[in-house]
């Protein structure tokens, strides 16, 4: 099954290469609704943001509203490029608009690559109208495409449920981890759905499946000024709409969280240099908000992922990145586990077989469980482990 | 001039190989006071703490205290080693006041090495003898030698001032930022000083003096569980005791903190696969909060760390770096120089030539000034860059 933003039922898109990138690679992607569209989003949290987000914010400043489409490109992020690159966004949302027939604050901006110059907007111009010529069901990856800059795969996935007794389709895209010189890891994901649910409960449902997927995943500990998730349901699978508290919206909340944990994961995957992903599975905190700071200390800490890059069984580095977490954390009712095998426990490194632990920790995913004995909270955050390849991909470059 | 503790009056040292490291090399030191010193400590913020950390807070409750001496080991940091770790701080503290010749609890104890192994405390033992057995005023190295794991040189400070009309002298010596695995970037300094200081003020003057030097510096953003700085002052100089508030106590807090300043900037020049030292100045932050969080920001990310090794004028990351940090920053007050060379002004990069600004990148120090135009309080943060030879240290070695 072709895994894209067209799959759920009233959407069409289309991707062409209109010359923003030097390749010659697409980079310029449009979508719109056959008819007007629940939308939500959430965006950086970076205080210094795109034009785009800046836009984006003005035209659904609840983070949700209706909307008829989202166009983006790809090769230049339109970030610090003041208030010309401003009105750049504003341009982009206008053409858009015109290509699809709508208003321009019906549509959603983003721009992802390179920072601080300014689009070439009679190439933008010219790609938004070719894009909007080729709108269609059928998308060959194109969209997905001309969203990604130095992404090493295309990253999508496509998730089903059946709400109130329909067949409803949650598909996502998300380009991220790449660089493009001399920007920062910009993360861009679409989502789309063929259910019916109100562009508020849309926006709640859409942070609720963020915290726990896209806002728990670190490839570098640096945050995007380009960061954007936009979620937009056509309502097509024709079901009633939904409400909170039901069978119907814990169905759909579960598969959008489904969607979101998928797509995160594979940003990890294509994460700069990684070869392999680590989750680290924090429990037994005193509040959600210590299990997700050491979590993320742990997720983080350049020793433990270098660590696990040598495959190095290296408990003390885990309990160092602990202890220095804003978490409470105890040493003797700490217990660590590198692939299921006890390394730590009442204070001191358990017995264990390091051959073992270290044959299992070349596995393409490595889990590390943290369980700090001081309460029920948990949290998950995913990363990636730190190579002599992040280095040359954010070394080697000349901006 | 020789650098070492015993430069100031009233000290000697010595430093002796004692088969803890498996290199043969030097791994005890013993600093003995020929009276009761003025001593004040500050330990790592890391919540694991190792059993030497947790003995010397038994011992000096405040900080700051009288004692005789000091022992240090290399090759074996006892951490994360339970309470029979603790028992073995507590033999090193003994066995080296019987050397002396003093109470065990006028013994501060360090070490540094590999965690999660008890001390081979045989050999510990035939170390602080030999020690004992050979401290003098003439150290030819050999106690900074014994405290060093995989430092690649060799990093130590003397500073000297007049008080009260008397010549006094500040030395010190530290280790860190080279990596012995499984262990962290621990960081451990010595200092002494012959001036007359009682042990509270001693406290405070250290306090004082680490929060803009050794707590300003970051190889990798981990905390050690051992980093422990030592101040210890003999009062041979011969003046009548420092007072607060008076010209002798700021020349004194000056000498302190240019002391401190020089030996962590050599820890950071010797930051594991470091070629240059990077300062981060944020100036004009609403807080000092703000100006310290900002230039963490800064100096620990990967991204700008990476930049500065390809010498690449990459005002993206900067801006990047400071937006996701919790100060307040706004994109068209901020102004960001590197080299001198204005490279970011009223939310936009500024006209410059990259080609002159990677030149300048090439130095062994690279300036990156952040003017956040909300305010008048700064800070200064070092760090290195960020290179392959970081991941080959640390990933490229099993435990």
């Amino acid at each position: 099954m072709s895994r894209h933003l067209t799959v759920p039922e009233g959407f069409r898109s289309a991707g062409v290469a209109c010359g923003i990138k030097a390749s010659g690679k697409e980079d310029l992607a449009l979508l719109a609704g056959q008819g007007r569209l629940s939308a939500a989003m959430v965006t950086t949290r970076n205080q210094i943001v795109g034009a785009p987000v800046q836009y984006c914010r003005s035209v659904l400043p609840k983070g949700c509203g209706k909307v008829r489409g989202v166009v983006i490109n790809a090769g230049n992020s339109n970030v610090c490029t003041g208030k010309a690159g401003l009105k750049d966004a504003e341009r982009m949302a206008r053409l858009a608009a015109e290509g699809i027939g709508c208003e321009p604050t019906e549509v959603l901006v983003a721009s992802t690559g390179i920072i601080g110059h300014r689009l070439p907007m009679d190439r933008v111009r010219a790609g938004i109208a070719d894009a909007a010529d080729r709108l269609g069901r059928r998308d060959d990856g194109a969209f997905l495409r001309a969203i990604m800059t130095t992404d090493t795969r295309e990253k999508s996935a496509v998730v089903q449920t059946r709400l109130h007794g329909r067949a409803v389709t949650l598909a996502g895209v998300v380009k991220g981890s790449g660089m493009i010189a001399p920007s920062m890891a910009t993360m861009i994901a679409v989502l789309t759905t063929d259910a019916a649910v109100s562009p508020s409960l849309l926006g709640r449902a859409l942070r609720e499946a963020t915290d726990p997927t896209f806002n728990a995943i670190t490839v570098d500990s640096d945050t995007s000024t380009s960061d954007t998730v936009f979620l937009l349901a056509s309502g097509a699978a024709g079901h009633r709409p939904l409400k909170p508290s039901t069978p119907a919206w814990s169905q759909f909340t579960r598969a959008l969280r489904e969607a979101c944990d998928a797509l995160a994961r594979e940003v990890v995957r294509d994460g700069e240099g990684a070869t392999r992903l680590i989750e680290v599975c924090v429990r037994n905190a005193a509040s959600t908000a210590d299990a997700r700071a050491a979590a993320m200390s742990v997720a983080n800490s350049p020793l433990v992922k270098t660590a696990v890059h040598g495959a190095d069984p290296n408990w003390g580095r885990i309990a160092m990145a602990l202890g220095k977490s804003s978490a409470r954390v105890v040493a003797e009712k700490l217990t660590v586990r590198i692939a299921g095998q006890k390394v730590f426990a009442r204070g001191q490194g358990a017995r264990f077989d390091p051959d073992a632990v270290s044959t299992a920790m070349q596995n393409e995913t490595v889990r590390i469980d943290c369980s700090l004995g001081l309460g029920k909270a948990s949290f998950t955050a995913l990363t990636c482990d730190l190579t002599r390849e992040y280095i040359t991909i954010n070394a080697d470059y000349h901006t």
